[in-house]
């Protein structure tokens, strides 16, 4: 249980104060913070009651959103990620996890130039605060408005256009990426390279009714997480495994009872 | 609009006698007819009357399925695709396009076996019937339960498993396939090899709400429509451009001035 982390986005309707007390009572010992999460907030008593509740802050969700229409909404987009490596830094989090972005009808092409330009832009300002970025390939499903980055091979051509600084790596979800043919081969890869920054598992159910927010629990569905797991593990990756997982129908439930559930699926998986 | 073909499925809520009528009225040159519209009819007499209405037969859609948990299961599938090939052979269609199929939970590379002995098994019937076979990759949204092909690289991969038979080749789907970085080169080397067999067009919304039947008319989304059309062209197709959309929304208006607008917007993107 020592590498299970939870997202305060997994348990949306708790506060981020009733998460820090939920989540160490079923043996969580990560949490990664949204930053929705984080509103009206003081990060400093944040940092200070993350680590009083004994929870390793683990990643800061979510920077990214670099490609826009415009030179504005571009610079808009490079002001507010220099705002959440801030935030990162003040509440301790040692990696902001990007979501990329993209623009419906702007060529997938374009957007990856000007995400590569947006984390080149924001890069010293994260280096200075001592703060990881994380690219998280999206599921190609999202490939419209959310990220042009769809498979972990394009994550690290960024990687290797940026001059393969060591502050940036990639975030796997087993949720976007556990169908690419070339998964083994670009984890691999990302272990041989130190950019493997973060793991994340949650399960693809069948059917999903929805396209955001119909992610299942581990066990729930079709993802052969523990096998992509012990890949990851395989480079030498002994950080926490994050339970990042959006759902309508488990935030309708009791969330006391879904991270136990959480918490028994996890204990499960790694059996 | 010599080149413009439209599948029954598109238009749901009409029979096949009124696709007859309705699709020349719009200048509609080719229709490819999904196997529940031939449901108890003769099917020779479908192959005269489509003649008679001055519409190509495309393609049948659609075989496949092959990937089973049981040996039976995979022999049902196999069965069934050969009554296609006899129904395909029976209207006069010169194609069935292949939703490969998966098992949720069952290795995609296994899955990814399983659908090339399929196609093995039925290549001697359909060859025997003059009838050629196209592997239609789907997106990576329908890996679960659809399709362990996903991309024209998997799709060219079973080809060269099969030998390159010349029966059997990949249908380009713009809404399955727009966001692969490979694309280009992909379809390159379909022309290369003979293996282009058919081209699906449609649109992909933003928000997409449903996974399967929420597919948008040509020029309601984000897809690059006509420079991926451009690249199938370059390779020296001619076929026709086959419009397959599944929309709840689209079908539950009035399907005359649907087909009024897929003449339009057809119209508009190769004008």
């Amino acid at each position: 249980m020592r590498r299970l982390c939870v997202h305060t986005i997994t348990t949306k309707p708790l506060s981020l104060e009733e998460c820090l007390v939920e989540f160490p009572k079923r043996g969580v010992s990560g949490i990664t913070i949204w930053r929705q999460a984080l509103e009206g907030r003081d990060l400093g008593a944040v940092a200070r009651q993350t680590r009083e509740a004994g929870l390793d802050v683990v990643s800061l969700c979510r920077g990214g959103f670099f490609p826009a229409a415009t030179a504005t909404g571009r610079q808009a987009a490079i002001d507010d990620n220099l705002k959440a490596i801030e935030q990162a830094h003040a509440i301790g989090a040692p990696l902001i996890v990007l979501v990329c972005g993209a623009v419906p009808g702007q060529p997938l092409v374009e957007s990856r130039k000007q995400i590569t330009d947006g984390i080149a832009a924001v890069l010293p300002a994260a280096e200075k605060a001592g703060v990881k970025l994380a690219i998280e390939p999206l599921h190609p499903m999202y490939a419209d408005d959310r990220s042009a980055v769809n498979t972990m091979r394009q994550a690290h051509e960024i990687c290797d256009a940026l001059g393969s600084p060591k502050s940036v790596g990639i975030a796997v979800d087993v949720y976007h990426v556990w169908w690419d043919p070339e998964l083994k081969e670009q984890i691999d890869h990302a272990g041989k390279t130190g950019r493997l920054h973060a793991f994340h598992i949650c399960d693809w159910r069948t059917p999903t009714i929805d396209l955001l927010n119909d992610r299942g629990l581990m066990g729930e569905g079709c993802i052969n997480i523990r096998e992509i797991s012990d890949w990851v593990d395989a480079t030498g990756f002994t950080g926490h495994r994050e339970v990042e997982i959006f759902s309508n129908r488990l935030w309708s439930g009791d969330q006391r009872e879904f991270l136990e559930k959480i918490a028994a699926s996890y204990a499960q998986l790694y059996a």
